[in-house]
């Protein structure tokens, strides 16, 4: 990944003073998470030390991450809460207003639909693509379910810019194939398969819930063995 | 973390012969689904080099990752695909028979109680537990739906080892604070509030999606910036 580079930023909104490496953006979305719940809280300063306690990072760690963004603390008034989550917010493109259909109507699609979370990151939700008959013409949190046919060309027309992919593993290469052609730049893939070589020139987030759950037992099988 | 110890392996099953590092545990579960993968194609071997290819790492990150699990590749034969997918599940503890509880029954709960990917890693489903009355008493999936104010005597009784944490966030502290008085070993948390420093003696592995939407929309505004 390259880091970060202000002369490639088109808007020069929330343009990084320098460099950001890959490593920092990594961690970017765990400080914005934080930081919200601190906004939540109505919190409008934390001092490195806190957020460090907080986030279970060291302070030096968190002074080196932020200061990337140049100048967001100042020693001993610590960090501008709300600046920090709008800066990282910006930088990590969630003020971008894209626009995202979601593919796929199952109980996981269903509750990605229903989900405040593409909203609260400035995305619009346009459409929910189905094969089932039964569903077609219904809407759902207040999105409309559209037949699956017409996905390609509907989302070339409305210039659909992400899609949140929620279809059994053998739909997933077609669906994100027609995807592609249509024009969509990104997928949120939940379909439980790699896609991110068969599709060049696309952005994918393969999600695997299924790793996560096995580094979990993992973890829960090492402290068994520890006491016991 | 500490790496793994065959001493502390209480069955000696799946014992590495030597220390496996953190780093390695980590990106085990990724080879875990890409060998599923190749099982479902009926593959029986494949090469460092072709498992390189399709998971995009060097063949000889790979054999320094799957050698710590000491012979189960041989030069010139590749690896036995299936040998290969039970070692590392054993280390990964699926094949542990953990029993688990579901948490809440919104559609995300509804999703992950339907999903069959804890089966597939040999861990019994018992219970879900729900507040709204219209749904106690009911089964989803085959699994029976009992009420919430029940969860920590029940869980008790029947040894739960695992619960799926899937209600609205100011739930989860509360709910993860029963299940810990309840003996449950670990956390599986999808309720996007961060529970680790709350619940000492709980292994907790926390989802949170919106990260990776978030490294999604940087990852497409950078390549936006990059072809504009």
């Amino acid at each position: 990944m390259k880091p970060v580079d202000c002369e490639n930023n088109r808007e020069k909104r929330a343009a990084p003073p320098r460099a950001v490496s890959a490593a920092v953006i990594k961690r970017l979305p765990r400080y914005h998470r934080y930081l919200g719940e601190l906004l939540r809280e109505d919190r409008t300063r934390i001092s490195s030390s806190e957020l460090s306690r907080r986030m279970c990072v060291t302070a030096s760690q968190i002074r080196q991450d932020l200061n990337c963004f140049g100048g967001f603390g100042q020693q001993g008034y610590g960090y501008n809460v709300r600046y920090l989550y709008q800066k990282i917010g910006e930088l990590l493109g969630a003020e971008e207003h894209y626009s995202a259909v979601f593919v796929g109507l199952g109980h996981l699609g269903h509750s990605l639909v229903s989900s405040a979370m593409l909203e609260r990151r400035g995305i619009r939700k346009l459409a929910v693509f189905e094969t089932n008959p039964a569903l077609i013409g219904t809407t759902v949190a207040g999105i409309p379910v559209l037949d699956s046919a017409e996905m390609e060309t509907w989302c070339r027309e409305k210039r659909v810019t992400l899609a949140i992919l929620a279809v059994p593993r053998e739909q997933a290469l077609p669906c994100a194939e027609a995807l592609s052609r249509a024009g969509v730049r990104g997928i949120w893939n939940f379909s439980d398969t790699e896609l991110d070589l068969r599709i060049p020139g696309m952005e994918i987030e393969n999600m695997h819930l299924s790793d996560s759950l096995l580094e979990l037992c993992y973890r829960m099988r090492r402290r068994t063995g520890e006491t016991t």
